[in-house]
Order: C-alpha cells, then structure tokens, then sequence
C-alpha cells in the first residue's frame, strides 16, 4: 500500500498513542530461554494474557537492521525508501543538532608520512587529545566559501565533522584509503552535483593537515560515510500526530527529531522516563519512549544484566498504565541475542494494548508464544497503521 | 504479483465456485465472545473441521475498508489500483444503472437566501417532497448540450444524479460550500480535461435553482463527491469466469456489476438466495452470493441480530452444499463489529471448501482460532488466487 494513502485516511483526534520501544529487546536462548524467557514480568505477561500480540520484521526476513533504518520503520517510514547515511547516524549519536543544509560525515584522526597513511587511528589517541585537537581545528577553520565547518570530537581518535550550506550533496566517496601503507586518498564526487561539495572537503582536509602539521601521531584526518541530512516528511505531516520523544541517548534522540518528534528532557532511569511521560501527557498525542539498555547489554553479551533491564521495564509499567494510553505498544527496532553480542534478524515481539482488540491466546511475554499471536507477523512499518487505527485515528478507505 | 500472470494463467473449465460473502461479519468481543463466536452454527464448524481456513486483510493492516474497495478485494482486484468514487457508489447504491459513459454525483436539497446556503439539508425535507422535486427537474432538464442528465431522489433531502455523455470526467470539486453561511459555490475542474464537464454540471446548478425558484425550504442543490464510472477489466476479461451475483441490495448488485457479473433476481433472504443458485447453477461458473445483514445489525450495534443472521446462513448451508461446489468460500469484505457500531479493520474469517486441501487443526468457525488457520493471513485480493487454484483453473507458472 503507498504511504500516502494512510496520509489520506490520518484524522486528529484526542487519543493517544504510547510506543514503548525496548531496544533489541528480542534474543536467542541460552540454557533453554531468550532474555525475555527469563525475566520475571507479571505486568507484562499479564497485558499480554489480556491483549493482542505478534511479531514484526524490521526490514524483511533475515535482514538485521541498524538503528536508524529500525526506528524508521517503528516510526511508520519505509526504512529502505528513506535511507540514514553513517556520517548522519554519527552525528546524531554524539549529539549534533543537524539542519536540512547539512553533510555530515565520520572522521579518525590518522598519522602520515611524506607519502602514506602509516596508521588509521593515530595510535588511538587518548580522547582529551582529541578534544583539543578539534577545539584547535575549530578555531582555525570556522568556515570555508560560506559554508559552516562543525567539528565534534567523539572517543580516542574519532569524530563528526558537518559541513552546513546552501547546495551541498553527501554523494561522496570516502576520503580514506581503507589501509595502512597506502598514500592519503581525497574525497570523490559519486555524482557532478557534489563536485562543489568536495572541493569544500577536501580543502578542509588539507587546511587541517596545516593546523595539525606539528601534532604527532595525529597529523591527518580521514573522513567516510558522507550523508546529506536526509529530508523526511515528519509524523505530523504524514500521519497527523503531534509527537514526542523520551529517549536518553543522543542518537536515538536524533532519529526522534528526524520524524519532527519534540524532544522531552529525561533522566536516566526508566522510571524517569515514566516521570516525563506522565509530566507531558497532555501536550502530545504519540508518544515514543526509548529503553536502551536492552540493546547495550545485548551487545556485551551480558543476558543477565540484559533480563534486570526487561524486569525494570516491568516494574514501571503500572505507571505508564495508570494514564491510560489508548494504545500502548510494545516492541523493538531490532533483536540483539546476548548470544550474538550484535543486532540479529529474528523478529520482535510486539504487543498491542488497546480496548478494540480480538484477544488471542498468547498469555506469556515470550518470543516464541508471540509466534501464535493474534497479529501474526508483519513488516515494523505497518505497526502505525494498527496504532492509529485502534486509537480511532483513520478514517475508512472508500465508501 | 502481477495481476496479468493471474489472468495468463487462467483457463476455462466446468468446476463451479461459490464465493459466500457475510457482508462485515467479523467482530469483536463483548461479554468474551464475538458474535461469530456466540453464535451456533454446527454446519459451519463442521465445514471449517474438515477444510482449511486463515484471515484477510481487506486492504492492509489497520486499514479499514469501505464496502466498494471491500467487495472489489474479494473479486480479485486490488482495491487501491481501481478507486470508485463516492458518486458512483451512491448511484449503484439507489440501484441506478450506470454506463461508462456516466459522471455521478451525490446531491442535498439545501435551502439559500439571497446570498448564502442557511441550511445544507432544506430542513431534511419528507422523501415523498424529494421524489416530486426529481421528478420536476427530470421533466424540465432532460439534457444539457447533448449530456443526458438522469436525477434520481434518495431519502429525505438526497439524491443523486448522473450525467451522461461523451468525453465526460469526473475530477471535479465539490459544488458544495460545506457548510452554512457561505455563498453557494460552483463545481471547479481538478483538470483541464473536466472543464467541458464542469460547465454542463454549473448549468445543471443553475436550471435547477430555476426549477425550484418558488419552492421552499427546497430552492437550491449542492453536488459532491463527483465520479466517472470506472474502467474496471470484467471477471470474463482477467479470470476467465463466468460469474453471476444473487444479492438484494442495489450497491452490492452495482459493485458486481462493475466486474462483469451478471445480476440474477432474488428475493430477501438466505434461503431465497440459495434457491436463485440452485435455478442458475448450470450457467455460471463464479456464484457471488450476499449477505447484507449481518453487516447492517453490526452497524447498529445489534449483537444479536447479527448473532441471528449467522445462524440463518448457518442453516442454509446444507441448501447450498447438495450442489457440490467444487470451490466454497465463505469470508467478508470487511468487519463490523456492533461494538463499534462501524466497519472495521480487523480481518476477516476466510474458510475454504474444497477436496484438494490441507485439512489445518481449526475445528471452530471464530476469529480468533481462524488465526490458526492453514492459509494464514493474506490480503483479501489474493483470495481469487486460491479459489482458481482449488477449482484447477489455473495452469501451472514457467515449465
């Protein structure tokens, strides 16, 4: 179906939609249970006993998503027609506030000689260096032909550089030779409509070569995954909603603020979030709130710290219920199995709360009793149809 | 897939096909049970027993379709490809035959002072005012420039009218200023191409205004919802089939004759249905029976009127089994739950009767075991597919 048509049916109404996102929340067993298997979730199993659940595809079967590509398809965005380049992710990650004029890409702060890169990470300088280095490197070179240079360092070697004006395009290959040994490589245009864009970056590689020329090891830089600020019709255009944020980490923060969601301040905790929640409850109608240390723990391959995190959710439920959302849902961006100590494949669960609903006969917060769940399986990307549909938010098709 | 290797694969045979529509049957529960479920229907359980069944979306995941693009689903084609206007569908609906020919619209007696519409409805005048004021217009404007115009009243202040004549079209806004206080407002072209159409239409506007001069609160007209009758490809043309329709209400009997079917009399209930089938059962291959009721308690709310007309179908069954289809299918264009009072976009109960089936582990007809059901859940339009498929209709795809 094409997204314009659930454009053409989106109705404003008072409802309100909570999207609970508990980050690659899905796993693999390890002595016979996943994570969520092995929490202790009495609200949850009992919001499932009483509701209706199934399972969600980020992308498709067998494909593991990224962040960026598995909120967009939570946030209803075709996660492969709106594409979130590296540089982008990057940015958003360590906090930048982009603007639609931006290219952002990822740099490291490398070491040459006379001729080659001898080491691509500069011995991983420690992150204090860094810091001052980009200080020095954004005193030094504030703009180039009108358009704004934004350093921001990031840990050890790595940081974000944007580059803020009229006309650039992120098609760009990488100014980065990708190994050792190799003489510096400039960036390239993929396309004549970044040859302006280039010469910006690359003159912005050789004056940072001048600023660094007596630093040691780090006296270059390499810069890869160039992307345009992608343009992205937000949520309120799309679906009508007025939406919001309530996420801790910048990157996903940033995803938020893509869609045109306003970003809530927070605290850590999940229960702060539920704070936050319950202070700006009258203000929004579409509410996305960001757990994520599920996902963290997931990649540290810590199961048991990843099932405290599941069980923490848990315990903050009650509170979130005690608003009564119209629709409460439930789910993830991405498994990430403590097992496989990185996003997967496998699909998520997804539980929807809602008074309109044919309860199914799921009674138990589990991947594998989500296999038998009322919605079956599914795209991500079509959960906004049946969260606006079950808040009553569209209208029907045809006559 | 596309839907011409549907139509290449397709061949003529003497296997029959009945397709059993419950028009909105699907519910939602109250007391725990849907009306599906609260119903007794031992024919039904003992068919779903032995056969195979799933759930269809009308039109996607949370969508919730109209009874135009719900039907046109069931017949095969994908409904957000073929669009009939509202126009149109009004004017199936008051039993109008439409030719490709014709432009439609719905139109409202209103009541205008000198320079704004004071009242959108003439005060809801009695039907039997509304027939002599069409009835007046029909004999004062039989044309317009060699349009023919065709009015035809409705309930209360509605009719509609169809204009019909060559080069006609449809992409029309609105003759309707939408709401009181305004000054009347002319048709306009969304088109260059509409321009010709727009003029016969604003003169339409104008003669009536004449017409009604001295009558009151009747004294103006406003057209909405303007349609071309669509170019839809007959069941014929895409399947192969030669289908037939046994329903009672005018707009189910328009929506089938819009692809092709050829209308058959009936009379009001199930078993009068069952009974037109079994006089036509030599001469159509594709029976589309209807059942309109269940459909019409759901809009009322009344649970256990619908429960009732679930039974009657129920009953009839054996009737239309002692014709040993070769294909039976019984499904709905959509839901309609009396708990909302509406369509809905929940899916809809798909059982498939047949001798070349997986028997699936489903033994009651129900929604929620239905999720369980060997053909899962798939969109409403794909059913077709099966049906040729389990009547060996289809010929095999590549070598």
């Amino acid at each position: 179906m094409h997204p314009d048509i659930l454009t053409s049916l989106a109705t404003k109404t008072d409802s309100k939609i909570v999207l609970l996102v508990m980050d690659g929340v899905g796993g693999l067993p390890i002595n016979g249970k996943t994570e969520i298997e092995a929490a202790n979730t009495p609200n949850l199993d009992r919001l499932v006993e009483e509701n209706v659940c199934g399972l969600t595809d980020s992308i498709a079967r067998g494909i593991t998503a990224g962040s960026g590509p598995g909120h967009l398809g939570l946030f209803g965005y075709d996660p492969t027609e709106y594409e979130i380049g590296r540089g982008v992710l990057e940015a958003l990650g360590v906090g930048l506030e982009m603007t639609p004029l931006d290219v952002a890409a990822r740099g490291n702060f490398a070491t040459r000689d006379a001729t080659s890169i001898i080491d691509r990470r500069a011995g991983r300088i420690p992150t204090e260096i860094n810091r001052e280095l980009c200080a020095k490197i954004t005193e030094a070179i504030p703009e180039i032909d009108g358009v704004k240079v934004i350093v921001h360092s990031g840990m050890e070697h790595r940081f974000v550089v944007l580059f803020r004006g009229e006309g650039l395009d992120g098609r760009i290959a990488d100014a980065d030779p990708q190994q050792v040994g190799l003489p510096p490589k400039l960036a390239e245009a993929l396309t004549p409509e970044a040859e302006h864009t280039v010469e910006i970056v690359n003159t912005f590689v050789r004056k940072v070569e001048e600023v660094l020329k007596d630093e040691h090891p780090a006296n270059t830089v390499l810069l890869r995954g160039f992307a345009k600020y992608p343009d992205i019709p937000s949520m309120e255009e799309r679906f009508l909603l007025t939406p919001a944020a309530i996420a801790t980490y910048p990157m996903y923060r940033g995803l938020a603020k893509l869609v045109g969601m306003t970003l809530l301040d927070t605290g850590k905790t999940v229960a702060d979030e539920m704070e936050t929640l319950k202070n700006h409850w009258d203000a929004y109608d579409f509410f996305f709130i960001h757990v994520k240390k599920t996902d963290s723990y997931g990649e540290d391959g810590a199961f048991e710290k990843k099932v405290a995190v599941i069980e923490e959710v848990d315990k903050a439920l009650p509170d979130l219920l005690s608003l009564a959302p119209d629709v409460l849902v439930i789910t993830a961006d991405h498994s990430t199995p403590s097992l496989l100590k990185s996003h997967s494949w496998h699909p998520n669960p997804f539980l929807l709360v809602n008074k309109y609903i044919r309860p199914d006969e799921v009674t138990r917060f589990s991947e594998r009793a989500f296999v038998h769940g009322g919605l079956g399986r599914f795209p991500a990307k079509d959960g906004i149809a049946l969260m606006l549909a079950h808040a009553l938010k569209l209208k029907k098709f045809g006559a």
